[in-house]
């Protein structure tokens, strides 16, 4: 709405932009955009364009404006471990059938350490080290730890000492979610059938999503875990005591656009004329977006100008949007579409 | 309905029963029994019993009838670990905001070793050794293990060479649920506020509830958590990194009846009487009563006859009891208002 009613603001008062402007509105980037690249390869020549400028993601905790130069990719992974085949009594089963709770706590804690690092083998292996314009940028933001970890009860952050700027430049490993049988007043006193947990990879430029997964899969079965792709059959229950089901969905690489680039500093230029505090200069924001996708089949460049609130809860429940912000966008915008370059 | 048949057919039949009879119906057993305690006190002298058989649990797998000399005790415990206050995108926080998941996986499985042996310090130090008759009625009763494994679908057991019948006279710490966020199609890229687990710690001859109950809580302080027993306060998130809630089930102990008594053999007898198979004797059942409560507070003797059949799906979908049983049970139960002692 912002981008449109920049358009519009720019019509109404007789002012052209200073290149020719084209609009994407991607509906399907919150289930990993499946349809993307074949709508791309279809329409390449209608799409081709000097310069992409995205329109996604937060502003920084100061409310200062941001220009941001890579994003993070991601992949999923769903894990299921198996128990007996109907749920079984506790107290007449238990300490006798496995538990497939047990089993997937333990997977999951040798995944990574106490401190916070994954422990996976050659997890951080093909991170491609920040240039020196990315490393000044980043050295040039200031630090919203403290304040973020006040508004958010966090007393240290995952790893001590690495700051959140520093932490979204690594590649990451999250448990979204996990669930066995049922907890609190509905919980029963059953050894629970299976247990799930939904992983989340976000990954730096240098990563590659297969190869990332591969590593996680090596490492389930250096746990001594069999890796299936299905619900096991009664032949493979009875024969293999440590059943994993690993669902793999479709991923996608990062993306970084050089700091150096002209149009990199065009935008920086045309941001900072609209507002009095300093713009910020991100390398990677720590989400993901199907960038490389854009980058790599269109042969093109690609820059994003988020306009968003940071507190915004963003994929959960009362997600917003502070009014000033969409404003300020429609400004941030108005300006992106008369820049001089 | 299986004592009331048995009971009816006698009256019907002109058949005395060979002592008074007192019928005692508890209803809130599965919520564990919040005033048992108070009814008993209240109407002790009318409770008055020289011995008490109680119908619950089921006959071993090869459909034998059985008498049981005792129970596991039962506590259950409830985890909460924090994350941060509001639920995170894990692109823009992770790597960085704390995952209460990973919390609460590190913490499980530093509870139980990858050879299903608790490794909570002192776990099974008080454990009451079991007498030479209840060793010899273990060492007697057929066992199960092979037919249950291929029916369950476990190609192993928990503990390996451990049988079922052994692992019950232990006491065990079981997950009967964890849950953090969502799992599947519904799962987000969040890093969740909060992550729970439910845990069931059966107990045996020797254990006290709270002492194990305090060994568990022992053992997650030396985790590094600090326990409290509310939701934590502003203060409390942003000073203390590893904040658990546990919330502590109202428990019991276990109890055990000696089957050297002249009531134990009694019982058997009757029982014999009715089954050309041989009657099994099973000093501890897995499970879990208050006959404990009611021992202790009415100076009685408790002997556990169950009817219903091993495969009813207790505590879960599809629970149910097979014809057969509720017919043997009638005359089970008749023969023990009739038995000789």
């Amino acid at each position: 709405m912002s981008i449109l009613g920049a358009y519009e603001a720019l019509a109404k008062s007789g002012i052209s932009p200073s290149a020719n402007i084209k609009f994407f509105f991607e509906g399907e980037e919150e289930v990993s955009s499946p349809h993307l690249k074949e709508f791309l390869d279809a329409n390449s020549d209608l799409l081709q364009a000097d310069l992409w400028i995205i329109c996604d993601g937060p502003r920084d905790v100061f409310g200062r404006k941001m220009a941001v130069f890579g994003v993070r990719g991601d992949v999923g992974m769903g894990l299921t471990v198996y128990g007996p085949k109907r749920p079984l009594h506790s107290g007449h089963y238990g300490n006798w059938a496995p538990n497939p709770a047990w089993l997937l706590v333990d997977l999951l804690a040798s995944m990574k350490g106490l401190d916070g690092h994954v422990l996976i083998n050659g997890f951080y292996d093909d991170v491609q080290p920040l240039g020196r314009a990315e490393k000044d940028a980043l050295a040039a933001i200031p630090n919203p730890d403290s304040i973020l970890q006040g508004e958010l009860g966090i007393a240290q952050p995952e790893v001590s000492g690495r700051s959140l700027f520093e932490s979204l430049q690594l590649p990451s490993l999250n448990i979204k979610g996990i669930q066995s049988a049922n907890i609190g007043p509905i919980a029963a006193n059953v050894i629970p059938v299976s247990a799930k947990a939904a992983l989340d990879l976000r990954l730096v430029v240098g990563n590659d999503s297969h190869r990332q997964v591969e590593k996680v899969l090596e490492h389930i079965r250096s746990q001594g875990f069999t890796v299936i792709d299905h619900e096991p059959t009664d032949a493979e229950r009875s024969q293999i005591a440590r059943l994993i089901r690993v669902d793999i969905g479709s991923g996608y690489n990062a993306q970084r656009t050089s700091l150096d680039l002209p149009e990199a500093k065009a935008v920086a230029k045309a941001i900072q004329a609209t507002t009095p505090e300093p713009v910020i200069l991100l390398p990677s924001m720590g989400a993901s977006l199907p960038l490389i996708v854009i980058e790599r089949t269109l042969g093109t460049k690609i820059i994003t100008v988020p306009i968003a609130n940071y507190d915004d809860n963003q994929h959960a429940e009362n997600e917003n949007l502070k009014v000033q912000y969409l404003w300020d966008g429609i400004e941030t915008y108005a300006a992106l579409m008369t820049m001089a370059w």
